[in-house]
């Protein structure tokens, strides 16, 4: 007997018939005698429509009351999900995060959590039942309401799968698994069986946003295993997993995009020592990420240009803050591009390998594409291109590094 | 400084201007420096739907998951609810039963208040906020979300005055007050300045659907001020009171009817010891309330009639109870009848006053309606008639009693 968690996100419980659908994948793992733990997000559609009741009625945004509203969409699966479970005569109980509970912090809208009591949900398998858990919900340190933010039911998933010991923990989603590119536009991109947790954490981190990060990241910390398979086609998924688990590797398992990014460039920046706290210390108060950043090596030794990326939802307040400054910074100019995409080479086997970068260099330019930030990591090549270029950049990457299914 | 209540039903809440609106009439009250508590239901149509989805689902009815899919309407309602006070610039936050909590029993579906604990409310109020809390719903003695059946929002908002010891319970509905007969039918029927808990309690029972009676008989218990008021028209209501509030009592204050009796009559029963117990326990049993009974004397001094009545829903259910003991029961025929309709004629000052009974029975006689079967209380007349007659007999009784509008 094997403890199993299995989580469906909201297209895989769009409607009541989806619903019954995911329940008699459960009910597989139950006739497998596994015990089964089933974390729901809303259904499809639901999230958003709630958000906008909300914003309907005001355009503050006390964020307690935000995740009372919001949080009732998983509260709504959960029931239903237990209710179709008993109907193929599954004992089956709901669980809402304040009644296991599922302790977070005080940041409502994106709560982390910090301890589950196991206690009732072992009681509950222990008695047979399946235990249906309400995703993306916790209980704040004040007895309210907390929500973990978009895509926090993987982070309840793994959570639980973690806090319970699961031996696996398999994320239902509308895709089959986890592939070596965007299918939509590498046509010859393949399913992969594994990848690893770090892999995976730059995938989803550059635009493949099929698992959260912050559950992959839980993932690793905790080696729960996981699963990225689809609630339709019932075929195995992609398992992600740990490095020491893949046992012959890949130099490339992926070649992902982001349509997230801007470019900002400052030029002739003074190019002296707290100048670069002097830009980047006003983006973070604003809360605004900042990704790739470059600065070139100034002809004059005085100044200099730098160059960085943020998201394309932020790019207007950062320009608006760098503007404001703009006597304190002293830069002659501000340039904004909004027209570009990041290209990424990801894979754990290049760490021991050399020459990765230069392939991806290389192959860029002989299709004439001009690469304007470079940024890596232990296990990443990215590069910022313009957008036009994407599809083009893919196809060929993907080709480059031997990933084309046969 | 007082301490009101204010319920608000789902007609008052059935979109998000409406709930605006309701947040206005709170405002009014915050700025004639009361505490406000305000309970809401959820939006008009909402718990419909929920139902539907639950029933979609399964045919079995977990009780304990169905309260956990419908107390989502009441949740949403409320944190809505707190977003539009505090977008008036007006300090609120949302309580849901378990958070407060409120204690109830653990029937499933009809749950009882049993305690509420009132030291976070107390706090809230006197941190000067307005306390918004989610109707109709209760924590069970296992941690479970239970609720406290239709029109159980009035139920929780009578609870809180009475826990909170509120001068006064608005009750804002899609009717502006509580009148002396249905005004769809007697023209000529006008509002009630006042009623009391009893009056109101037998306009409830037979079918003036405005206020739940369990809110009511709690609300005469505890010495809750209740006003039912429109949240449309913001005119002053209808209170209901106890008999000592009101200086001179009318001799009747309303003519109630329902469509909603269905009538039985078992012929040549024997008449014996024992036998309507053989009747009504097996009634009983499968959950059929029986309202009114008659039993005529008998001829023969052998055998007997006996007449009684169930509701329009409950009429199969009990014909085939009935049915399936007619060996035991020894009854010769069965006659079911679903075209009746009771009309009632109520006021607490018949206590002191003969005649009232006669009054009617003549009214009726005068414009050719036989009164099938006859019930009377205290301060209620009640006759069984055929359902054709119902708007003759409503109209004729409201003149009878001078309670035509001038």
């Amino acid at each position: 007997m094997a403890r199993i968690v299995q989580k469906f996100g909201g297209t895989s419980l769009a409607d009541i018939e989806r619903v019954k659908d995911a329940a008699q994948l459960v009910k597989r793992e139950v006739g497998a005698d596994n015990q089964v733990l089933v974390i729901v997000s809303a259904m499809a559609g639901i999230t958003d429509r709630l958000v906008n009741h909300a914003s309907e009625i005001s355009t503050l945004h006390d964020a307690r009351e935000y995740d009372v509203v919001v949080s009732t969409g998983e509260q709504l699966t959960a029931g239903l999900f237990a209710l179709a479970l008993q109907n193929l005569g599954i004992a089956a109980r709901s669980w809402l995060a304040w009644q296991i509970p599922i302790h977070t912090d005080g940041v409502h809208g994106k709560a982390r959590i910090e301890t589950i009591d196991s206690v009732g949900l072992e009681h509950s398998l222990a008695a047979g039942e399946v235990v249906v858990v309400a995703g993306f919900q916790g209980l704040g340190p004040d007895n309210r309401v907390t929500t973990l933010g978009r895509g926090g039911s993987d982070t309840t998933a793994v959570a639980l799968a973690a806090a319970l010991d699961a031996e696996r923990c398999d994320i239902f989603t509308d895709v089959d698994g986890i592939y070596t590119s965007d299918p939509r536009i590498v046509e010859k991109a393949r399913k992969l069986e594994k990848i690893t947790y770090e892999e995976m954490l730059e995938m989803a981190s550059v635009g493949a946003k099929i698992l959260q990060t912050r559950a992959v990241e839980m993932a690793m910390k905790n080696g729960v295993r996981l699963q990225v398979l689809s609630s339709f086609s019932g075929e195995p998924g992609t398992l992600v997993i740990d490095e020491d688990e893949i046992v012959e590797q890949e130099l490339v398992s992926g070649i992902a995009y982001s349509r997230d990014e801007a470019k900002i460039t400052l030029t002739q920046v003074a190019d002296r020592p707290g100048v670069a706290a002097g830009i980047f210390g006003p983006l973070a108060d604003a809360s605004i990420n900042v990704d790739m950043i470059v600065q070139n090596v100034s002809a004059d030794q005085k100044t200099t240009d730098l160059t960085f990326t943020v998201t394309k939802a932020d790019l207007e307040r950062a320009v608006a803050t760098l503007e404001e400054r703009r006597g304190d910074l002293g830069y002659a100019d501000l340039v904004a591009d909004a027209g570009v995409v990041k290209v990424s080479v990801i894979g754990v086997g290049m760490r021991s390998h050399a020459g990765v970068a230069l392939r991806m260099f290389q192959t860029l330019a002989e299709k004439g594409i001009n690469i304007q930030v470079i940024s890596t990591s232990e296990i990443k090549v990215s590069v910022l291109i313009a957008e036009e270029y994407a599809e083009l950049a893919l196809r060929a990457l993907h080709g480059a590094y031997d990933l084309d299914v046969d």
